[in-house]
Parts: C-alpha cells; structure tokens; sequence
C-alpha cells in the first residue's frame, strides 16, 4: 500500500479507505489517541488505537517522538477538535524516543533553549510553521521572478575583490596557519594560497549581478552573503540569504515599483499557500503581544499586518521630507532618541527610521534621495551634486528591509567617486567595463530574506526564521 | 510609452503599433539593419534606420555593443530571416562602446578568451542561453520539489563541523593571519577567531538536511558548496551549487525513483520552456562535434540526448553486476583501461563508468550497492557486512551526476562505523540525536547543478555554465 501524508489525508473525505502513515508521535493520551505529525502540515492527525489488541510493550514505545508506521483505516472521528482520524490495525515502532532523554517535550520550552537544539527545534509546532512559511516564501521569489521576465544569476560567494564595500568580509584561505608560507621581507606568500591570492566571502552579488543585467536586462540573486561584524542583535545575521534584483533601463521610480509590487507579490503567496502555518503564527504571535507593556503592544494581529503590506501602497518620502519630519518631532523635541536630528546629512539610525514607520506614517515607507557623503559609492549622483538616487525599504518592527539604488551609469562620475573613496580602479576594472562599453541607467536592490521571514512569520529574533544560524561565536552544527 | 522586450515583441503579430525597445546593437548593416538584443531570447529584432533622415554623427556611434533607446513602429518584414521588424522613427545612443576596445566583436571568440572576459561574455549568444537555460533548470528545480511536497531548506554554508567527508574544505576566517593571537603554547589562539574556533566553507548540506527531514519529511537544499581540491579538470568547480533531497521513510529504490523522475522533469521543463535556447545549443554542440575526430564524435545530437534521457529508464545495475560487465569488457582485456579491474571492491574510475554508460549501456546508468569500504560513513549498510545502500547516477559525457544513499538509520551501527573511522561522537552529537530520537529509514543525494547544466546545454568545460567560475588559482571578478 502507498503511503500517504497527513496533509493529503486531512483534505480527503474518502472515508473508509484503507491507509499506511508513517510520521512522529506528538502526544499519545489514555492509551488509545495518537496526534502523529509526518511534517507536511502544522496539523496533526489523530490515529485511534485499539489497547485491548495491542501488545502492552508497544503501548510503551509510544512516546513524543517516536517514530511510527500506522496501517488503518480513515474514518469520521466522534471526537471533538478533528473531523476525520485513523483506525488504527497495525502500528509498528520504527524508532524509540526515550521520554528520559527526548529534549523536546510536549511543554512550552524557551527559544533560547531550542537555538541549542538547532537540530530537533524544527519538531516543535513554532518552528516547522516558521520553516515551512521560509520554504513557501522562497518559492515566492522565483515565481515572482520568474513570471516577470528574470533570469536567476548565481553570484560567486568567493571573491577576490574587497572593494564591495557593504560591510566586513570573513577571508577564505587553504593555507596552513599555524605555518604559513612567507615571502622574502616576512610577509605572508599569499600567492601560495589556494587562488593564488587572498580572497573572502561575499557581501554582496550586486557588482556582478550589473555585469550581467546589462545582457541579459532583467537579473536577480538568491543567495547566501556574509558580514564578519560583531552585532548581536536580533535582526542580525553573520551568514544571511539575500535577494539582489538589478534591472537594466530602470530608474530609481521603477525600481521602487518592483520593490513593492515584489514584496506585495510573495507576502500574498504566503497568505494563500500558507494558511494554516500561518493561522498558527498568528495565534502564536498575539498571545505573545499580550504579555508585553501596552505601549510595546504591536496594533494588529500579524495576519493583518500582512494584510496591510498587500492592500496600502507604501509611502514614498524624500530623506529631505523625513528629516523636517524627524526634526520636528516630539521625541527629537524633547530629547528623547538617542541621536538628535540637527540638521540635513545626518545618518537615519533604526530608533529614527521606527519612528517614521511606526508613529508618523504607520505603513511601510520608501526614503529616496539620500546625502551622497553616508551611501555607496556606486549610487547615481542626483542633479543637485549632493544626494544620490538611493531608497531604502522601511518595515515596521524590522526597520530596513530593503536597500538599493540607481546605479551611476556615468564613467567619468564613476571615476571620480571611486578616486575620492581610493578605490583603484584595477580591483574593479570590470566593473567599470560596464560603463565603458553600452553603458545604460539602471538599478537594482538587496533584500535581506531573513528579514522577510520575520516580517512574515512574526518572530522577535533573526535567529530563529533560519535552521542554523550563525552569530559572532556561533557556528555549531 | 510603455518600453517593450524583443521576447514580448517577437510573439506578436499586433502591426503598425508603435513601440519603445531598449537594447544592445549586435550587428549594424549597410548603415541602415540593426540587430538590437536585450536578452529577453537569444533573438534580435531587426531595426531599420532611415539613414537620411537620421544625423551622421549618430548613425557613426551604432556599433557593436552601444545601448540604444528605439521608438518606431512594428511591421510586417519584407526581408529574409525575420517576419516582423521595427521601422525606426527615432533613435537615441545611451552608452557607446568603442568598436577598437570592445573586446566582444561579432566574431568566433574562444572559450579561453571568453572565460578571462567573464564580464562581457554573456553578451555573446551562446552564453546568454547557457545562462538563460541555467536560470530555466533552476527554476526548474524549485518547482519539481515544491510540486511533490518538499521543503526548501537553507543549509549552512559556514560550518563548524570538519567530519562532512565529501572533500578537502576552505578555512573562513578573521583572524589577523600575518599577526595571530597565540596561546600560551605557542599555537593559535583560535577561541578568538570569529565563531570561537575554527570554521570552514560547507562541503555538503546533507548531514543537516537530515535532521529537517527527520521532522518536515521531504527536504531540499539548493545552495554553494565547495571543494578546496587541487582538480584542474573540464568537470570540477571549487565553488558549486548542489541540490540535495533527503526523504523520511524513503529507501534505496524509492531513491532512485526520485532521483530519475527529478531529472527527467527539470530536463522536459527546459525542452518545454527554452526551446529557442535549446535550438541554438543545439546547431552549436553539432558543429562543434563535427570538428572532432570521426570515434570521439557523439551519435546524438543534443535534442536526441536530451530527449533520450527523458523518454527511456535508467538502467539500474549493481555495482557487482558493474564489475562482472567491467572484468570481462574489451579494454579491460586488451589493458587499454589505464586502471585495470581484476577483482570485487575496486573503485570505479571516470573510464570505467564512461565505458558503462557510453559503450555498454547506452544510457543514464545508476549504479548501486557499492562496497562499504569505498563509500561515506553515513550509508546504511546491507545484511551482506560488506556492501551499502549506496548509488551513483551515470551519465554520458559527464560521468557521475548523483550520488546519493540510503542513510544509516541504526544508532549502534553507525556508531561503529564512525569509531572505525576516528570519527569523533562529541563532533557529531546532533546528528547522532536523530538516531537517538525517533529514527527511522531515510535516502537522499546530492546532484551537482553545474554538471545538470553542462549536460543540458551540451558545453564541453564545466567553467563555461557558472557565471564566474572558482578554480584553482582563479577568483577573478
């Protein structure tokens, strides 16, 4: 007999028909109802064992956790909280959980507890919602792409270059360290190294990515990038997924329509391929709002926060328009952030960037135009000589969420800002090739996809929207 | 006006509409026929130019490689080689490109030259449908496991684990390497490095795919994974994408039915969705065979190989049986096999598996039940003691493209074969925890993308279907 899974069974009214289930044991009460979960849905289903025609040590083996096979038939359940369950005629133990030892208990156990148990969190009810909502979301994105005329581009994650310039690079080497080969003054031979120079993980596709938009018009990354900063918090990640489109012939307007009309797009996915995950992550995440203060108190219910991002357009404000905003506002007023906004040219930190999101505006805001002196170098300069054509995607509860920008499409622009930043034009003599030869305005953004899965799926803290994440001083599994 | 795309443009048949096209000149004829792309498809669309109505110094600066803005009006062709074309109205130059330095002329560039300009290479035809059919396979991919109920699943690609075993690893680091922290005996103080100790570049996502598995029940993974092996070969990468399944409850056969059903589906997407593509890698894999020697030359066209693979059974033979055929072929016998097989439990070199498949065979092979001895720790080993539940997919002109197993699911069992291996239990208590908890018979292999993509676009060098490949003494870019 073929084996079905749980979530095929729980959409079947085809009662009476003979089944064969294999999945874990959630809980097992009064010796005859088993929730068995088999991963493909949040959902258990109730499998009815007959005690009286079971052998007693069977009966013992069946504990949260353990794995099974069950034969029976499906029926109309008389109990309460399901509509359908299992007759159970044969089970099999396929593997033993001892209740002694099996960390994860039918008990509300603390995430922190479970970021130590990377590898069985995903067992628990949270997690797989999270996971599976993860999974859904990343199908999303190649949909999304896919459907408007993108090719997917693989950016490499070992670089030569250095000059990215988004962030700290961790470097990948094959040489020996406790005895490296060195030069004649002392230095270490780096030419002895495995690609005959240093080299480090990537923090951005971006650069490449142009190469190729500029053949291929409509690109996009999906892929892991690195940042060897010291932040622990809970929106940071050393290792991280990030998704790069960059569009040849766009400019800044065009690339904030794809920025929403992509983020619109995958968050409605999620809300009609995910419904019962993210039914339970909703319960999930109101309960917790209510032990927080009620001035923390998120307003809506995470499913109509996610309602809100599909059916408002995000505001669009220039950084101008925000500082005024910022300037004059209550807390900067009566000194209550951190960092006051005195003047034009200041640097937006998250406690300003909520403040937008959260209480002046109250939806997400795209800033556009930011001073050329805090953003990449990469970036268009506007007309004015002073602000470039950046924006920057703000979410509530995550602050950014997206950066990007029209790319300076110019030569001689491009020259002279890498001349100031002392960026040698030999580290990025391709990149430049991309101006020398067709060259065509065009822009792009990276996309922090932790950051969507938290949005989405309302989890507090980075870590735990990624199986494994890694943190400064954390890298086990 | 909206801009349109040469793919959009060249299914219509909507005459005398006007239309904005932006895209590359590929040729300029008789100061009147461009050929403009903007790699939407492999195909132009011409533009006709009235060059006497249009200024000298513009119709100067179109040449091979500027970007243009076009406004004109779709019409029927009267021309060979093309239905529809675009009667130019007006005419804009957004970026030049110097036909004395462009390095992209409309001639036959080796794959040498190419390789070293991997910036600008997917500007010549058969890159952009190597990258376009990459793009298509990799979407392919998602959708395959999405259909049929997997999970994506994001495995780490910074690993504190060295006991994965697929390969030599790279170190990633931030230690000062010139000027390290030592300990007090004179060794590296490694608990100052980034994570606390040392870490290295993933070589495979599978030991942690199992534990998704053990709880999702169908997982996937589709990310980097790296090789640190001095191989300077047409099939190796030391930067690679790999997609590897892990099923609950799955064993060997049903393995392998995945294994093939996958292949066959990402393949037939491509045949469906890329046939323009596919056309063109086609007429170029035909030439290019016709310029080998008469013995070398392929019996199929690539159409036929590719429509082969997914209209017949792979042949599923024993690594026994394999040895038999093997012991008693013609090169083995006349000692034109550089390794000669003279008995049972030798490993199968690239000729051998070559000879299986081109010669004896015919067709994709999968290859299974191996020696223990020869294969990973983790594969589950049969009542025989000496042979385990492990198989390698074959394929012509590529050698192995899957090699996957079922997994040792007994704790006691696995724990021994680790012990005879100097595998240390404290390196691998998480994933000796699924064996702990609820185990239960599972399979799944690891498909080298790259090697799926050589295959389907019929090119010779594995550095010819990654965007910027990674060898041995190569980071460029």
């Amino acid at each position: 007999m073929i084996r079905t899974t749980v979530a095929e069974l729980l959409g079947s009214n085809n009662f009476l028909q003979d089944v064969t289930l294999k999945g874990w044991v959630r809980t097992f009460r009064a010796n005859r109802f088993i929730a068995l979960n088999d991963g493909s849905t949040i959902n258990n289903i109730q499998c009815v064992v007959d005690f009286e025609k079971t052998d007693e040590t069977t009966l013992k083996r069946i504990t949260t956790g353990a794995a099974i096979s069950v034969k029976g038939t499906l029926i109309e359940s008389q109990g309460k909280g399901q509509s359908i369950e299992i007759q159970v005629n044969k089970i099999e133990i396929l593997g033993d959980s001892n209740p002694e030892e099996y960390p994860i208990q039918p008990k509300k156990h603390s995430f922190e507890f479970l970021r130590e148990n990377a590898h069985l969190r995903v067992r628990t009810n949270t997690f797989s919602a999270v996971m599976r909502v993860r999974s859904a979301l990343s199908f999303a994105v190649h949909k999304y792409f896919t459907e408007n005329g993108f090719y997917n581009f693989s950016a490499p994650i070992i670089t030569g270059s250095d000059a990215e310039g988004a962030g700290e690079m961790f470097k990948v080497t094959t040489l020996d360290i406790e005895n490296p080969p060195k030069n004649e003054d002392g230095k270490i031979d780096t030419s002895k190294d495995f690609f005959g120079k240093m080299t480090n993980l990537t923090v951005s596709g971006q650069l490449e990515a142009e190469t190729y938009a500029m053949a291929l018009g409509k690109v996009y990354t999906f892929g892991p990038t690195f940042r060897a900063e010291n932040s622990n918090t809970t929106r940071h990640l050393s290792e991280f997924w990030m998704i790069e489109p960059e569009v040849a012939f766009n400019n800044l307007d065009d690339n904030m329509d794809l920025a929403e009309d992509f983020i619109k797009s995958v968050i409605n996915y999620v809300l009609e391929h995910s419904k019962d995950d993210i039914a339970f992550l909703d319960g999930r995440y109101n309960q917790e709002e209510k032990t927080k203060p009620a001035l923390q108190r998120s307003e809506m219910t995470l499913l109509e926060k996610l309602n809100f991002v599909v059916e408002n357009n995000f505001k669009r404000v220039s950084y101008t328009e925000a500082i005024d905003i910022l300037r004059n506002s209550k807390p900067n007023k009566k000194k209550k952030f951190q960092y006051i906004i005195n003047e034009w040219g200041a640097d937006l930190q998250s406690e300003h960037e909520r403040f937008l999101v959260e209480k002046h505006f109250k939806c997400p805001v795209i800033l556009f135009d930011y001073p050329a002196n805090i953003k990449a170098f990469y970036m268009r300069l506007n007309d004015d000589g002073k602000t470039v054509r950046a924006m920057d995607v703000l979410f509530p509860g995550i602050g950014e969420i997206v950066g990007g920008s029209q790319r300076e499409e110019r030569l001689e622009v491009l020259q002279q800002k890498m001349a100031a930043l002392d960026i040698e034009e030999k580290e990025l003599w391709w990149y430049l090739d991309t101006r020398k030869f067709g060259t065509a305005e065009h822009s792009g953004f990276g996309l922090g996809f932790e950051r969507l899965v938290q949005f989405t799926t309302g989890m507090g803290n980075i870590r735990d929207v990624i199986p494994f994440p890694r943190t400064p001083q954390n890298a086990e599994f």
